[in-house]
């Protein structure tokens, strides 16, 4: 198995894009990504995408994109696993790269969501959940989250409160992201007066939708020259697992199997724990999968996560910065772009690029990707070579 | 890159499951794979699905079909290139176990289409299309393919009737095979009689579309005990690419590219060429897609494809026999599950386990997943060892 880098990067601002398609949004991060990479070649593009097919009525987003920014007869497909779809791309492009079959991969994640009511948004979503024992009874995705906080709320002892550092650190970081949706630190008491969404959730637990993509380029690590522009990041760590579909179904619902399972796999392969992790960009699509991913990954003891934010610990300054460019709740959630982001967004900070919220001499990232409600979890890690 | 051998299949007869889940089908296809196989476990499930998310309300197939057939907690996301999902589906287990990073995969292909209305389908079916630029103007999929036949009668100076041979062979050869929609024979005036769909396309060049899932069980070659129970089988072609999804967009509308540079980069892998294929499952969605195929990946020259037909040369006991188990016009095309049926059935040609149609001697056997109107299409080639 051939080791891996990742040599390009490229976004674009996640917004209402509603003068962008579908192919402008992925085409302008796949064009920015290979520029940064500096390579005039490349052989497959892999796309992480949810919901085209019925948002953007469009399928067959990989010939789709592939054509647009100049790959036409490239391999290309899509690969979707909901909320978890980017860093699906990202791991399958890995593999293509590892194999020896591909030796330049494109991983692109794109979502364009803002074109859709909010209730048919709402019911697509859904369709992460279990169709027949979960959707049919109304659930919703806030809902399904919500259900899970109270129980946490109630089993630990913690009040709703308790996790308003989860959000207020999500913004302080996105205020310095050009790419993020909202850019605009809050307070306590802005955290604390939000409305209700689906109680104990407020607004403010809540990551937005949007539109937007990301991309990387990867090579074999030995293919890279000498003249490399930016410093190196190579994947040492990638790791993919699934759980029930349906919540109720779980032993524990308070437990992300699938993260503890992704996590330990990718700590073995690195050689690492998560003592060794500089900096860890998780799925807080609700303040309470923050929480629940920092335990299941080894970061806080069972029912303790929101400790870690109490004490400052996630903080870029603090012991496992989390969110460090804003996170789902500021840099914002285009759902199957959103795994896409985050991997962008630790090569930032191994890179020492990410200005504002820089974590000092971070030389090791982690990022962990969540879709349904904890049902397939995937985790990287990077290292700065 | 480790050598990859198929050493299970399993499949569903396809037909209109209204008793049965899209995880049924998925899952007795691949329960059926894995004990074919004889193996007790499996790391990682691809599902390969065009239209789960709409037609079935059920995203995320990965997790859903993963825990149902005991998976639980295993790798597992889905793979979409439209009517090439169940190939893509494939070449990725391919690459994940040719990497080194698993070691027994399954790849599973399924759809559910026929709780739909037709209308729904039909406008689901061309989320393949580009929706800017083709779908826009009311284009379905058989008025897509019915232009660019028409187109080819008037080039190459065929007459409709001269397709079809292709349209006998595949229902001749769907006769015999227990999980192909359509059992029965059909004759020449059968075919000239058919009601016209589109013109010059009736009823008897076109596929059904259908409820069904097909699946392998893959294994680096090099552990495959002595004790394996049925033939191995290995592959040594893999290769995908992609075109312009508008079909006004290339060139030339009457040559698949993406076919020939497939086809000729699988030629290249396996150290082979066409005259070396002893039977080849092509994508024969409508009969003219049968012909393109035949010309681009080498088997007759330009604008020659209809004379095999007329030859004789496309039998079972023909110089390259094609849809042997009957193809996408018999034995049905439920479209992301396709791919994997195609590939189902070469194993099963090379196993000699090809009843009623088995091709004499097939040592070698190719298969080739068109999605789109040719967009995206992948070639695999596998042998007998």
């Amino acid at each position: 198995m051939r080791e891996v880098a990742v040599i390009g990067i490229g976004q674009t601002k996640i917004d209402e894009h509603w003068d962008k398609s579908l192919r402008d949004l992925a085409g302008n991060a796949v064009l920015d990504a290979v520029k940064d990479a500096g390579l005039n070649q490349i052989d497959a593009l892999y796309v992480g995408n949810m919901m085209s097919a019925s948002a953007n009525h469009q399928a067959q987003l990989g010939a789709y994109i592939a054509d647009w920014v100049g790959l036409r007869y490239a391999e290309s497909f899509k690969v979707e696993s909901a909320c978890s779809s980017g860093a699906a791309a990202f791991r399958t492009a890995l593999l293509a790269v590892a194999s020896g079959a591909i030796d330049q991969a494109v991983a692109v994640g794109v979502e364009k969501m803002t074109d859709s009511p909010g209730a048919e948004i709402t019911a697509e979503l859904a369709t992460a959940a279990d169709s027949d024992w979960e959707v049919t009874q109304g659930i919703s995705f806030v809902a399904l989250n919500a259900l899970i906080m109270r129980r946490y709320l109630y089993e630990y002892g913690w009040t709703k409160n308790d996790f308003a550092p989860f959000s207020i650190n999500a913004h302080a970081n996105g205020a310095h992201n050009p790419n993020a949706r909202f850019r605009k630190a809050i307070t306590e008491a802005q955290y604390l007066d939000a409305g209700m969404i689906a109680d104990p959730i407020n607004l403010m637990d809540a990551s937005p939708i949007g539109d937007g993509a990301a991309a990387v380029v990867m090579v074999p690590l030995e293919k890279i020259g000498l003249s490399s522009a930016n410093p190196i990041v190579k994947i040492i760590g990638s790791a993919a697992a699934t759980d029930s579909i349906a919540v109720h179904d779980r032993k524990d619902p308070l437990w992300l199997k699938a993260a503890e399972l992704s996590a330990k796999k990718a700590y073995s392969q690195a050689g690492i724990g998560p003592q060794d992790i500089d900096l860890f960009e998780l799925h807080d699509a609700f303040s309470i999968m923050a929480a629940l991913s920092l335990e299941a990954s080894g970061f806080a003891e069972r029912g303790k996560g929101p400790r870690l934010g109490l004490d400052g610990e996630i903080r870029p300054d603090g012991r496992i910065p989390i969110a460090t460019r804003g996170g789902l709740k500021a840099r914002g959630h285009p759902v199957g772009a959103t795994g896409m982001y985050q991997l962008v967004e630790v090569v930032q900070q191994l890179r020492h690029q990410a200005n504002g919220t820089q974590v000092e001499k971070a030389r090791i990232g982690m990022a962990q990707n969540i879709g349904g409600s904890g049902s397939n979890i995937i985790t990287h890690i990077l290292q700065r070579v």
